[in-house]
């Protein structure tokens, strides 16, 4: 049985502004300190220790993993990162208010824009404050520097040769894997690992900070059909996600 | 024309209360965080940016690291870790005041333990609360879980491979390295870059939380000789590190 652990970032600063992010390195908020720690609580509490966290190229996921290892005690195992996890690049809408995206687009465009699988928003233009084609994290792949805008399925298809490459190696070896990232790229490896629609996974909400824990049989699908979260109090969080911009 | 940052943990949660600590994992105090943010500022300033971190396994170098580089916007580095950075081992000292130590033993002991490249403190007793022969993050190499107390000459002879092994390649590559890690083990690399002889690195005391830049020339010998303390007051802070335990 092997043990996956997802964990989407805390609160950032533009997730208190109700922005859209994507791909714009913004830091975790207080609350989001808060809620990073609090769930390397729960994985100390549960005794479920990673021996390896994966984390995207993304300050607000990388320093969420830094302060859950640090106080699950497991500030020092190994790290790998990679562009696979980031969050969806949200195109020409990064930046903008998502209340305001919403008011002027109508809510139809605005939840297709959110929440459908295969509709991208707008490209972000070349060069424009949050174009990051040229920012040197991802200088050293073509395919990132390329990335302009993404639908769910952009992600799923760019997250999955990481997956198969870099995570699903690290669990194969019987390590405890964190997978530490977005909202986007968690729903991704969770529609893929729970077989969900491309219609279903619309309704697929992940609250920030909290531990999901998949048990994974020998051929790494999750045993129980689900994963679990390690607070009880994840659906008042799930909720909130899902009335984002309302 | 190589650049290498060495960089102290800031202040610790021991630091504070003069304890010794060696291998014993604790926390950096609030002025800890605040100083290795501080770091990060400085190299954000000087545009001394890296490209790769080595952390030793303790989580005060490793969170001053985390620190630091969220605020040069380089979280998103690749991280590589090893005991070989680890703090000396500073055996049955570990836990206990430095100044009731200087009390009980006298001055010459004390700084002999302090001090001195190869007169070692006394082994740590197995099983005793701060042994980490057992701690899992030891478990896949038995030179580690065999430290029971090290001497300065004991952190060079097992810094230095990792240093040929990991660190040179990566300078070598023409990265921008920093190593995040401690009193110690910095000293150890310090002695062997600028030759300081055994009795002289007795006098060289390294600040909590400042970069420490080398330009290293084609053979890796530093370029002039010594370093550069990138905060113009870190001479006060070095004086202070002199005056532990008085």
């Amino acid at each position: 049985m092997y043990k996956l652990i997802l964990m989407r970032h805390g609160e950032s600063e533009w997730n208190l502004k109700n922005l859209f992010t994507g791909w714009v390195d913004v830091n975790l908020s207080d609350t989001g300190v808060v809620e990073a720690k609090k769930g390397g609580e729960w994985l100390l509490k549960e005794g479920i220790l990673p021996d390896v966290v994966h984390t995207s190229l993304l300050r607000r996921a990388i320093m969420t993993a830094n302060f859950a290892l640090n106080e699950a005690g497991r500030a020092w195992i190994p790290v790998k990162r990679s562009w696979r996890l980031n969050e969806r690049h949200y195109g020409s809408l990064q930046g903008l208010d998502k209340k305001q995206i919403r008011d002027q687009h109508g809510e139809d465009l605005f939840m297709r824009w959110r929440r459908s699988y295969d509709f991208p928003p707008p490209p972000i233009e070349d060069g424009s404050e949050f174009d990051s084609s040229s920012d040197v994290r991802y200088s050293d792949d073509p395919q990132a520097q390329r990335v302009k805008n993404e639908c769910l399925k952009d992600v799923l298809e760019r997250a999955l040769p990481y997956w198969e490459s870099d995570i699903v190696p690290d669990l194969k070896s019987g390590k405890t894997v964190l997978v530490a990232a977005h909202g986007n790229s968690l729903r991704a490896i969770v529609k893929y690992l729970e077989g969900i629609s491309d219609d279903d996974i619309a309704g697929v909400n992940i609250p920030t900070g909290i531990p999901y824990v998949y048990e994974l049989d020998e051929n790494l699908k999750p045993i129980g059909g689900k994963g679990r979260y390690l607070d009880p109090d994840a659906q008042a969080k799930i909720d909130a996600v899902a009335n984002q911009g309302k």
